[in-house]
């Protein structure tokens, strides 16, 4: 935990901040070993950032004065669209997309995606506002990430995406016929990555359809989670 | 598992190579689902690389035929010099760094180290081997990258580190006075990733004495092994 981040609705009329569970609790004691007036950088969901200084810290809450005068990094223009991975590996895309700095993540179905998948309590909004809410303290950043969910392809690919890939260029990682993996991107840009072995025909038609160029990220196989670091390392600017 | 790794002692003089451990047999049994005549991607550590016609399988063995054609990718020209991070970490950077083909890797003491991750099970040579081997079978890969540890920074950066980057070009991640990160290198180049909290100012004098010269990889505070990712997406040729 890089930054501790409030929710609006633990900050009270004074400009004090409330924490009183037991992850943080236990984080500022056990790790952090606060001290009374300690200085921490401070972060509110959706707002500014800063320091707040410690000044109540018992078993049961810690009260922190705020001084908020900073806004979050920026995101980088990138939207993420992901097959929705095994449960333990979407967690570890979310962490990584989120801590990079993504501005949109989309996990979809994909024909190879198992659709048992769907049933993981880590899909639960409140699971995912959780893992959301970890990655941006690691990468001391206050913005959530929209992240979205769409259990059917062609509705998804159909109906939704032409409208958010307006303005933008769109990218598959698709190793077949493919261009180099673009590098530095200032546009912004919509990258789609598939699952256990890639996309099937159909879907590349309704990508390409849509504009978008196949890329290639190398030989080897990695892992999605890995997969997608090694892109946002590549087409961001850094 | 994308490759069955043989080691040549499991090859036997007619070309046909046997395994009989738990973990392959396993996979083989209950991921693979392996049928009499099934041809999988196979490869000898160290050595070739092609297809194995599955002659016999039983509880207690594996017998292939081997056709062994093709020879190992390409490592990228990449020498990766990390801080050893906690024991959980460590794994995840020797698999990120082995699976996306790094030439070398070697994990080292720094000021920020703690010392009780050198007492890790995961590093005793086996256990590096074995995780090797896994990343390895990962990435369709069979040549070895070669791992080592140096428990002490000074000797290591004064006596060893000198020689390891003749006619290389050496980088530091650290963000302090530094350049952009470089991006898609042909030349062979060295790259050094601290702890967390990142290098002390002797550190840093030591590599720049050496001529390494600093970069950065944005302003977000990522996890050592997304870090890794992240650096070599952008700095390898793909």
């Amino acid at each position: 935990m890089n930054l501790l981040l409030f929710r609006e609705s633990e900050i009270n009329a004074d400009g004090v901040a409330r924490l009183t569970d037991a992850r943080r609790l236990a984080h500022l004691k056990e790790v952090l070993k606060v001290q009374p007036q300690a200085m921490l950088r401070v972060g509110v969901l959706g707002g500014m950032m800063g320091y707040g200084t410690l000044i109540h810290f018992s078993e049961k809450e810690a009260l922190f004065s705020l001084s908020l005068t900073e806004t979050s990094p920026p995101k980088h223009p990138i939207h993420l669209i992901v097959a929705l991975p095994r449960p333990k590996t979407f967690r570890k895309v979310l962490w990584n997309a989120v801590t990079f700095g993504v501005e949109k993540l989309t996990f979809i179905q994909t024909s190879r995606t198992d659709k048992g998948y769907w049933q993981s309590p880590f899909l639960l909004p409140e699971n995912v506002e959780n893992e959301m809410i970890l990655a941006l303290e690691q990468a001391v950043d206050t913005m959530p990430v929209t992240i979205s969910f769409y259990r059917r392809f062609k509705p998804y690919v159909e109906d939704v995406l032409p409208s958010e890939l307006h303005g933008k260029t769109g990218y598959l990682a698709h190793p077949i016929q493919a261009d180099a993996c673009p590098m530095n991107l200032a546009t912004s840009s919509v990258f789609a990555i598939g699952a256990e072995g890639g996309w099937v025909p159909f879907e590349v038609d309704c990508f390409e359809k849509l504009g978008f160029r196949s890329i290639c990220l190398g030989t080897r196989i990695l892992r999605v989670e890995q997969a997608v670091s090694v892109l946002l390392g590549r087409v961001a600017q850094l």
